[in-house]
């Protein structure tokens, strides 16, 4: 495996992506990122965290969604979150640049276009093993779970298009595509390991 | 790996696919079948083989075309290309129930929805490195390859649309989906031989 392989794991809401970045992480032994970033980007740009995910989440569900429907933002809101991206961003390099590690979200294959050595994995799953995991792990009903996948499933979206100008989950901006519901958590994990291990 | 695992490729058109199930197929030595299906389908169906593509070809780029553009069928048509899917839908689960084996293209994730044992595999790269391998191999220039490419994909799709109702290329219809322009033909080959190796 290279030196510094960043593996980035975007994923849908309940296709156990977080989870299989974590495997990964210890079965590689390299670092894994997710919440962290927001950490480190919140102490990076002096901004507390608990504010920083108040804003974020202010952005997702209903500035960017605006937007991508063909709305407009509003300039107080948005050098705001776009702060809040770049110390992310910034955080984010700094990891890439320290060696290897897996970091999960945060527009990270993007942010890390021009690292030389990135494995941009998509993780995907049909509904109703995503449904059935946040049903059990939120203890969600049904209909509950349902509307938790699609409306987080809408943010990432919109949030990937805000950044990025290319859609979250088309085949063409990652290397690898894993259906975890087929594949299963651990063998989609082990795949993407081997993978790794070849690059 | 298990006793009937079938190994299904879709993929673009210059993207390597074939030759990425060629190398699948003589690593695992297990059986590869592309243009052998139109064969056994013609032997079954009491067409020849000659006959098959000429008819496959006009379904393809004029018909399918058409329909996928909320265009309509004749009768007259419609009966004989259906006849040749048919035979050769029974050709590859005939292969299926054989044992493992590599299958290109040919709608066979589909045609094989219910068999126990699939991987399916979707293969895709980036333009550069279509185009490039086009113009090699069938000495093209860039504006011809790129066309040929164009009119392939296009031709793929909408017999992928006709005959399964779902969308080519589009991540849900796949087990693992890979880019072999980043990723290399080669490796490309032996991440398929490990997903392979572990279900």
């Amino acid at each position: 495996m290279k030196d510094k392989l960043v593996i980035t794991i975007s994923r849908e809401f309940g296709s156990g992506g977080r989870e299989i970045g974590e495997i990964i992480s210890a079965k590689l032994n390299i670092p894994f990122f997710d919440r962290e970033i927001i950490i480190k980007a919140a102490e990076d740009s002096g901004l507390s965290e608990e504010y920083i995910e108040k804003e974020e989440q202010k952005v997702s569900s209903g500035l960017l969604l605006s937007l991508s429907n063909g709305g407009y933002i509003t300039e107080e809101c948005r050098p705001l979150s776009d702060k809040i991206y770049v110390a992310q961003a910034n955080a984010i390099k700094g990891y890439a640049e320290n060696g290897s590690c897996v970091i999960v979200g945060r527009c990270a294959d993007h942010i890390l276009k021009d690292h030389s050595d990135c494995l941009n994995v998509f993780i995907h799953a049909g509904r109703n093993f995503k449904v059935d995991r946040i049903m059990e792990k939120y203890s969600l009903d049904k209909s509950a779970a349902e509307r938790k996948i699609k409306e987080s499933d809408k943010r990432r979206k919109s949030h990937y298009r805000y950044y990025t100008s290319k859609e979250w989950g088309n085949i063409e901006n990652y290397h690898l595509c894993l259906n975890s519901g087929e594949l299963g958590i651990e063998k989609t994990a082990e795949i993407i390991i081997a993978a790794a291990e070849m690059i």
